[in-house]
């Protein structure tokens, strides 16, 4: 998603062809500031204009100036002080992971493919000791700069269907690669290289090095966006619908 | 599908890597010869070696050393005489339409995307003169070598699910472009440009110019093929499972 001189980005694109659209520059703010690999279904992002628009046609305007791997789903006109981050009160997340022996082309891009088997129920049993309000730091790439790593996750599912195991993760807001750090710790509970009893141990350990692997991010969905109004942007990804 | 020299196919990437496995040319003869675009998650492929391999680990080789767009599911021994391509006698194709105003990033190069709305009770009213067996040769793109254009549609279903509409078809065997037609013509009826009684007039023409356009290949899935001891490779591609 973000913008950086140099590389195509969904941020890069956006803005190109909004700034063409309204004939101004313009700068986006995206709730969810993905790292490149991962997808968004649910990504919501807001910006600031003047220019009058017939803004129910601005999505299929913008749909035929974009590449065809980014798309824009709706657009709607807000508040002047609706911001797509800060306005947000909740973000969900989903994690496909492809288990199977022999990976498929088809999902190559799609899924984390693990060929090990997983015991579904070792990973809920390690999930559920990371939902409620915690201290995210050992799950945290780089720190935010407020330094805050206290995150609420309100919910943390895991479900099979086939070869394709669904995790959903939803918290007020997430550090940086913290869900693919919980799912890479996750799975190595579902595949008995940990005991499921010690994520509150690496919770307490406010270490990044007690965590697990980083999962990649080509098995990560920015989902869905909910905003204080009751608005939520979830879409569900086409591979685990 | 089909080997052509200086352009990356499957056949050729199938037969560089088995080849260099057996340490002996590798000839592949494929069950559904797909055009560039088409996707395969039943494609059946059979070869002759005298090669000993511990075959139950071939796949996993083979997928070691396959682009990540290529991948093999299983491997099997067989009688002598087994053709993947002529012991099959029936074959399952599957067609995905992304039916919604503003087309998906995600599902670009997995779906055809209509943004018009889609009549689904027409476009099966329009089916169902398709099923049993006729010349179908208004739907046929390249005359086979034989001429025989008379197949046998044993089933020809839609069902949608959510923004998506399925379509599979299954037949004794398929002529050029002939699902990509047929899709393309139902949706000329689905989308109200043609009357659903208008398909048999379409068979009796036995022309080309007689059937609508032929749907891109990018949304058609070759799913599975059977073989007459019972064997069927089927396997729902991901987005329509």
């Amino acid at each position: 998603m973000q913008f950086q001189p140099a590389v195509r980005t969904v941020a890069g694109e956006l803005e190109r062809v909004f700034s063409q659209l309204l004939r101004h520059d313009v700068k986006i703010t995206a709730a969810g500031r993905t790292d490149a690999g991962v997808h968004a279904t649910g990504q919501v992002v807001s910006w600031k204009t003047r220019t009058a628009f017939p803004f129910e046609r601005f999505a299929l305007a913008a749909n035929a100036l974009l590449p065809p791997d980014v798309s824009i789903r709706d657009v709607a006109v807000t508040n002047e002080d609706f911001s797509a981050r800060f306005s947000a009160v909740e973000r969900a997340y989903v994690y496909a992971i492809y288990n199977a022996p022999a990976r498929s082309a088809l999902l190559a891009r799609h899924a984390f493919h693990v060929w090990l088997p997983i015991d579904v129920g070792a990973f809920e049993r390690a999930s559920s000791a990371l939902v409620g309000e915690h201290d995210f730091r050992s799950f945290c790439g780089v720190l935010p700069e407020s330094g805050r790593t206290v995150r609420s996750v309100r919910e943390l599912t895991a479900r099979t269907c086939g070869n394709l195991l669904r995790v959903e993760i939803r918290a007020d807001g997430f550090l940086h690669r913290m869900v693919r750090t919980i799912v890479g710790t996750l799975l190595e509970c579902g595949i008995g290289r940990r005991d499921p009893s010690a994520i509150s141990g690496i919770l307490d350990a406010k270490d990044r090095r007690a965590a697990g692997i980083t999962a990649p991010p080509h098995g990560l969905y920015l989902a869905g966006v909910r905003y204080s109004d009751g608005f939520d942007s979830f879409s569900e990804p086409p591979i685990t619908r």
